[in-house]
């Protein structure tokens, strides 16, 4: 039986592609091979990976100078490697930080560059995104960087900063797909798949063409813009089956009628529990409420202490992953792409209930 | 129905493994999810991970000072990886070039130090492993470099270099768990999964714990080994759907008897090839005989105009992939762990049939 995974990533895949992987994994469609068994170089893969681009390109509506590469290493490496990649004739970068996730990206931006921080909501224990017009931009950066959202207290950006000719770079690894975006307002977007686009192992970038020739010298191949870019990302070899999961949670999402569709099942999804929230005087969110994540839901109970009854009521009634981040506690409900509006039903449901017997 | 596949990588996985993914696809061992989507942190891959680990270190007899890392990147993200974990205090790394892939790890390594070429085969187009009595050391290289099976030219060490107090890192992706391995005899050890161990973008490396502390201060924190080895390859989100069939495949080589019993079959598979090479004179090897790879068989036929008619042939007698490097053209076979000895029976019966036609 299946259970309802609310972990914030390695997270829920749709169903129809897992038994779509379970039926192809020892003949993909009459090859006679396992896809992680093709060369990366034959016809078949190359074929997925094309597939999966192309598929990824008109859900995002991706414009033509920009490039998409398939890389490993994850957003955390990508947070070194977006420096190395963007630094040449430049020292330094500027940060926005909004949480954990920010806070990872200027640990390692540091490595190689001046860090500015344009703006903080440390002050605030990461409750709220700092509006645009408190941000104060270094004389000359390489890039301003963001996180769109942040999985561990629950924060997402709900507009698109503007920083007009300076690159924008985004990590959206944990709100990738889950709506439309206008890629043309940013230099490189960039994310780990595993919370809405597939296993963990495949890192997403998209980048905008001009961009490609900042590297420094330090910047190892694999992981080279530039050289992956020119090769198709098979400079080395990619993570082939990774791909082709993300290539079939891309066809899935299509299926469902793309983004904006998506991006109303997602309101849908989270209006639910912030409504409920909002109503009970027993859960409290501390996030400010324009600022809220529709793909990470945090809140506590009014007494911590019950927290431990509730995620085994939880568990017992089919819904795993819920406790909040170590680094901050509480409850946490991933509710990505893939997990259905059943799933959210349900926990609203089991909320409501435990409500009524302690509180 | 399933083929022959020769590809050099991503190779042909062991059919039991693929039938146990399948069935394990939507719900893993009652758990009510896909490894896929299992929480990094959560018990239940960590049980898997954890299994994965010890299964490899009774396959290799991994002495207990050495850590096993499950990283990313591949073996060419390795190459640049390697120099910036073992550079500090010295500017100097060795490398023995025996082919393409030392090439590479060189070009990498250029970017972070001073590469002293201690041997190279390069003046006979990589047909032999420089003997070591013939390796010139430079005064106090940070580590010396080999790759100890070059899939491109089809050669392999079939001896363990002695570098004495200087730590010996070797690219081993082609041919890990081929055979037993003396792993004290390395400094470090590393490879790409995608040819004897699971799904391209999972990165092996067991390393020295002594050689943790060398590494450079821009070494990504994705990468650092130190690092990665203190939160047990989970520093980052690890590639966690290829751990699990890398630990499927451990199990498999564990159940077969083990690497002695592997490597039996790994001589009696490639011996077979070599035997039918060495008694026509229609095909030939051009690796020196005590250096040919157990993994990759290459040759070429007497007249390569009839190249493209004899992998036509292949295809439809179901056998694929077995086309040499673009690099160097001619034929390759690669013969794996799990390739079964009825595919090097098929290929060598066709080789003679192919002969006589065309002989």
């Amino acid at each position: 039986m299946r259970i309802f995974n609310f972990s914030a990533g390695p997270a829920v895949l749709p169903e129809p592609v897992l038994q779509q992987a379970a039926a192809e994994m020892l003949d993909w469609r009459g090859s006679g091979m396992s896809v992680m068994e093709m060369s990366h170089r034959g016809k078949e893969f190359i074929s997925i990976a094309d597939k999966a681009e192309s598929s990824l390109r008109t859900l995002l509506a991706i414009p033509p100078e920009y490039k998409v590469l398939f890389l490993q290493g994850g957003a955390i490496g990508e947070n070194a490697i977006v420096p190395m990649n963007l630094l040449q004739g430049r020292t330094t970068a500027d940060f926005v930080n909004t949480g954990e996730w920010s806070k990872k990206s200027i640990k390692e931006a540091r490595k190689y560059c001046t860090v500015h921080i344009a703006a903080s909501s440390e002050d605030k224990d990461f409750t709220y995104v700092p509006d645009q017009s408190a941000w104060k931009l270094s004389p000359d950066p390489a890039y301003v960087h963001v996180c769109t959202n942040e999985t561990i207290a629950g924060l997402e950006y709900q507009w698109t900063p503007d920083t007009g000719n300076i690159p924008l770079v985004a990590d959206m690894s944990s709100n990738i797909l889950s709506r439309p975006v206008d890629v043309a307002k940013y230099g490189v977007i960039y994310g780990g798949a595993q919370k809405n686009m597939g296993p963990a192992g495949l890192t997403l970038v998209i980048v905008r063409a001009d961009l490609l020739d900042r590297a420094l010298p330090i910047t190892p191949s694999a992981f080279h813009w530039k050289e992956q870019s020119a090769a198709d990302s098979m400079f080395n070899t990619p993570p082939t089956y990774a791909v082709y999961i993300a290539g079939l949670v891309f066809e899935w999402l299509l299926a469902q009628g793309g983004l904006a569709v998506i991006e109303q099942k997602n309101i849908e999804k989270s209006t639910l529990l912030y409504d409920y929230l909002d109503h009970s005087s027993f859960y409290r969110s501390s996030v400010r409420r324009e600022d809220r994540s529709r793909m990470n839901v945090t809140f506590r109970l009014a007494d911590e202490a019950q927290d431990e009854a509730f995620l085994k009521g939880a568990v017992q009634r089919g819904m795993v992953q819920l406790k909040g981040h170590r680094a901050v506690g509480g409850i946490r409900a991933s509710i990505y792409n893939a997990m259905p509006l059943e799933g959210v039903r349900r926990l609203v449901e089991y909320m409501r209930e435990f409500e009524a017997r302690h509180g």
